[in-house]
């Protein structure tokens, strides 16, 4: 602790003034919204106080200090919490009168925490256990820039707030195992333990040990009255010190104060009403009018808030000093290396478009071997599945916890944490995440994926095995209807290249669209090589375009995506031959092509006939081929079968689609 | 144990030559196929063989006898232990032949196992977790049915295999802690602790606890060698008679009797290979030629599928004596009380229009009121948002530990366990399961949803805060790519009611569809009656019909669900005001309006402008408005604000309706 700290820590306020003054202003903004949770801020306001006041290392002038612990509030309904932490600390743009609109249109105070939308909001939170995932993310990468870059640069602690709903959901134990496994032990959670959920006392539906779950997955424990300052600092000063993660249960009342209500579910999820909050001013001894808070009390927060400053001044001077300032500059602001439009060209290049068939994920791996060397902050990983995947390049090296200094992570089989620790890697900045799975158990970590797209980050999903293609293992794991839901999601960019020059290309489009994430949907099955003209610009930046042009009058428009765009030209083959004039169009992201002009639009689509091929359902098709077009693609679930007999039983063939097309016409 | 128990017991045929039986099959099989998973069946073969030949009460004749005990194979991709099993015990139409076209097209043995098309499947198992959540839908189903029908009814176990894939997937924390909670006794897990994934040894990503954890969650626990038959069968015969959910983490060595790739991750997923294959019936001496089982072993086996015959006649015997057998057949057959249409007609006839306005997760509960009491096998539940989903009715009583006799359950914060364990409950017959969350959140639990889809069941999600409509939680909350998302999952039935009466009809329609799960996307917020119809048939059943014809020439058809329809209906009269005939069409199931003919389509949705509304993202509404129609909603995510707030500001009222039509036409 030094001396700001030691200051702030002995501040002549008293704790509980502190501490009332979050209760005050979170009952207070709960009730002016006459919505919200004043539950979980009155119950965690001690437990935060001594966070904030004796711990956490930050600067409320500068929320974006690279070297800050990160505070996650994975119990996200108690954004007054964080709301009143960030006012009273005086982080900008937190003002009293946001504090008075909370959960107003435009205001800086929504009803969750939304990262890029307040200051000091790391992260979104609200849907449960996405937080104390994301932290696993944010504390890997902590370790994995420390490795990097070393103590002077990196060396941080990352605090969460987690609930009991957090701890129910089974994203929690992905990410506490995980977390365990990899020792993180600047991984500190605060377990909000008050035993009351929605529905009213945690035990109409949970009987866990907590404190034992936690150990059995590698983590220290410790039990604390969350209301008894000292016992939370002593817990939280050991927990810096173990060698493990640590969970820290803090005994709380929810809803502390409130003279009738405290302890009970009625202070969750609503307003107190006048009553009970004139009786919690009363109860808590204080006195101040709505939205007031003390000159006194509001310095000593201040003092708080400013308690990190010259931590953050002596950081920068080491920084200045460091020879490895300007690439650590350059992975936190998220720039790509100044080479990387060379080597993606050379690769390009080197694409002959006689070469053997090659998988999309295997183009995939190609293209890995030559980035993931280029780009040191690329940190790929799979859940189980790095074989099938083809996600591990060549030079890469796992993360371990006895050396963080690899680019691999063996996510092991949990999707739904690895999509949300590479959300915490993505938003602690200085590495750029990819992970696989197959596209199926996209519904495995969808919550995820969608936060993804909500915080615009730039997380990469690499999602093999994308269609019926995958043959035996059969309809569980066979995606049909994956893509249009993929494609649902607002601000998430869906690619799926038909063979090796797209799928560099879009991996290039996915690394250096820095706000939306991207999913690759990536073919099992040999595909042959449809390009290899390297000199061009980036097609797939247009998200479709005219891969085979007729060589007659236009009749015909055929569009497909991924491991059809091949089929598409077969077809096309015969149909010329019929003399039917037939364009292949090549789709792989609807998202880049909605963002095209009308023209341009037009122009790929053509006049004449519409026919969409797409191994998945045809959900969504309608918007390019009109209520009048042709779809071939899927009806329903898949089969297990080899992949042959499937595209033939499920009639998506050249042949089918020359059959449509003539019956058509 | 009765006496043909006893005699399969004492076989002559020793204990190895049984497990080898299926360590051939399994591996002749995955070598015909050149693909599928050896390792799991030849590593789990002593464990099962003693499981059917000592503990396991079923009848291979009859594999769908009520009162037998389940098997439930979670980690899926072992199929070949399963279809070796149902083969060698004689289940009808799992033939050698069947053994020999694994995972061949339209074999009865396809990659993972399935529900529906192979007989004696219990459950499709292959998304790695699902199996293990499914078991405690059984288990508690079990319990259920025993507290109504008694001992002599209902009295068996639910017996899993996971491996370490399901036990790191996060849907198994949420498992394993409701089953703890319910304390659930009958529920038996034997865990193939073979240590190896995919990606190779499990502890390259995972250093859980087991045992330790399984038991902070209420759980007896063992270890025994997976490989020694008395230690595994003492280790089960000790969880029968535990009070808890048992564990039993098997030592196993997967691949067990290959050669050179035994206890590695070579034989998980891959063929062993000719040599390999030759060397493992060299080892395990095993000299039989590929697919043949000796007459002796054979005969063992069938001993063993028939052992439980006499359990199953006397069981029998106790059904025909029993009171209660019609409704028990009734409950079995899934087949709703004779009274239901009669119960739903008085229902609908006291739907008055000039009521207060409701909210259709409050109209809900109001069908609920009624059917509950109606439907004894109906089980309701919520994860933790009860107050918020309505899907407490009044007549409930809550399912604990103590008492399973009731209809009501607390999932707590786990929606992805609520929905596998509905799988299971439904899947076990006798019960009719409903549970409810936010409809954002069928994220969390979209893989379950997808397999109660590829299962044929009757599940019933009750989805509430259905929009933007949620209000103040902001976008974490509020869905908008969720009812595309749900409508693009083939085989499930979305259901968005306008008002209390298609609420009525919509439940009648989940209810009344046997083989279909059904998502009911249910307001927040308060609507107004639109229909006071009762003597008319279900409109809801065709899918969309026109709610509010035109008093003129028809120009403009209004098509919105749920809460749109009575915005379009605001619209309408403004449009017809101003000259512009306007019908709106309410379309609560784009499925079912699937179904209908093109007839009856074409003069539902006109030949004029059309215009959808809906406050969702448009995805996929090109079906029905064309590349030329209009579509009213959202564009991305919403925001935290006052729902009155959003509406206008996302331009999703009458106004912007009638805007958009007037400058189109």
């Amino acid at each position: 602790m030094d001396a700001n700290s030691a200051a702030a820590a002995k501040s002549t306020i008293p704790h509980k003034d502190l501490a009332n003054a979050i209760r005050a202003l979170s009952m207070d903004a709960v009730e002016a919204a006459n919505s919200g949770h004043p539950g979980m801020p009155m119950g965690m306001a001690d437990v935060a106080t001594v966070l904030f006041q004796r711990h956490l290392k930050f600067n409320a002038a500068n929320p974006c200090w690279p070297d800050r612990d990160r505070f996650i509030l994975s119990a996200g309904h108690g954004s007054m919490l964080m709301y009143s932490l960030l006012h009273l600390t005086g982080v900008p743009g937190v003002t009293l009168d946001e504090l008075k609109r909370f959960r107003q249109w435009g205001s800086k105070t929504p009803g969750h925490p939304e990262f890029g939308h307040t200051p000091g909001v790391e992260t979104t939170t609200g849907p449960l256990g996405q937080g104390i995932a994301n932290s696993v993310g944010f504390a890997l990468a902590e370790r994995m820039l420390n490795a990097r870059f070393g103590d002077d640069l990196v060396d941080h602690y990352t605090y969460v707030i987690a609930g009991d709903g957090c701890l129910m959901e089974g994203i929690s134990h992905e990410a506490i195992s995980l977390a365990g496994h990899l020792k993180l032990n600047k991984l500190i959670v605060l377990f909000d333990d008050n035993g009351i959920s929605i529905d009213g006392s945690v035990s109409l539906s949970c009987s866990d040990d907590q404190l034992k779950r936690f150990e059995a997955s590698g983590w220290s424990t410790a039990r604390v009255d969350g209301h008894d300052p000292e016992a939370v600092s002593a817990a939280i000063a050991a927990a810096k010190k173990s060698s493990k993660p640590s969970l820290i249960a803090c005994k709380t009342v929810i809803g502390f104060g409130a003279p009738k209500k405290a302890g009970t579910s009625a202070t969750h999820g609503s307003p107190l009403g006048k009553e009970e909050v004139a009786g919690a001013r009363e109860k808590l001894g204080w006195s101040h009018a709505p939205f007031e808070i003390p000159a006194d009390i509001k310095s000593a927060w201040a003092g708080i808030g400013s308690r990190g400053a010259a931590d953050m001044n002596a950081w920068s001077k080491r920084l200045d000093a460091n020879s490895q300032k300007a690439e650590f500059e350059r992975v936190m602001k998220g720039d790509l290396p100044a080479n990387f439009a060379e080597v993606l060209g050379d690769l390009k290049s080197s694409i002959a478009k006689d070469a053997p068939k090659l998988a999309t994920r295997q183009s995939s791996q190609l293209v890995l071997d030559t980035l993931v060397p280029a780009i040191p902050e690329l940190i790929g990983g799979s859940a189980d599945l790095t074989g099938s995947n083809n996600t591990k390049a060549k030079a890469t090296k796992p993360v371990t916890a006895e050396n963080y200094g690899g680019n691999y992570i063996y996510y092991g089989i949990r999707e739904h944490g690895m999509a949300a620790a590479m959300n915490g890697m993505a938003l602690h900045g200085g590495v750029i995440p990819f992970g696989g799975t197959f596209l199926v158990f996209t519904d495995y970590c969808r919550p995820a994926i969608r936060l993804s797209a909500l915080m615009n980050q730039r997380v990469i999903y690499v999602m093999t095995h994308d269609s019926i293609g995958l043959g035996e293992d059969g309809p569980t794991h066979q995606p049909v209807e994956q893509l249009a839901a993929l494609r649902a999601i607002p601000n998430l960019l869906v690619f799926r290249p038909c063979d090796t020059m797209e799928t560099a290309e879009c991996w290039a489009l996915a690394l250096t669209t820095k706000d939306r994430p991207s999913v690759l949907a990536l073919t099992r099955q040999a595909l042959p090589h449809l390009r290899a003209d390297a000199a061009n610009a980036n097609h797939c930046a247009r998200g479709a375009y005219v891969i085979r042009p007729t060589q007659k009058e236009r009749k015909v428009t055929l569009m497909a995506t991924g491991s059809e765009v091949a089929i598409a030209v077969e077809a096309q083959k015969i149909l010329e031959e019929k003399g039917i004039g037939t364009a292949v169009v090549s789709m792989p992201s609807w998202e880049l092509f909605e963002q095209q002009s009308a023209a341009y639009k037009k122009e790929v689509l053509g006049t004449g006939l519409k026919v969409a091929v797409e191994a998945a359902i045809g959900f969504g098709w309608e918007r390019y081929i009109g209520t009048d077009g042709i779809f071939i693609g899927m009806k329903g679930f898949g089969a297990s079968a080899p992949i042959n007999d499937l595209y033939t039983n499920f009639g998506i063939t050249p042949a089918a689609i020359v059959d449509a097309v003539t019956a058509k016409l």
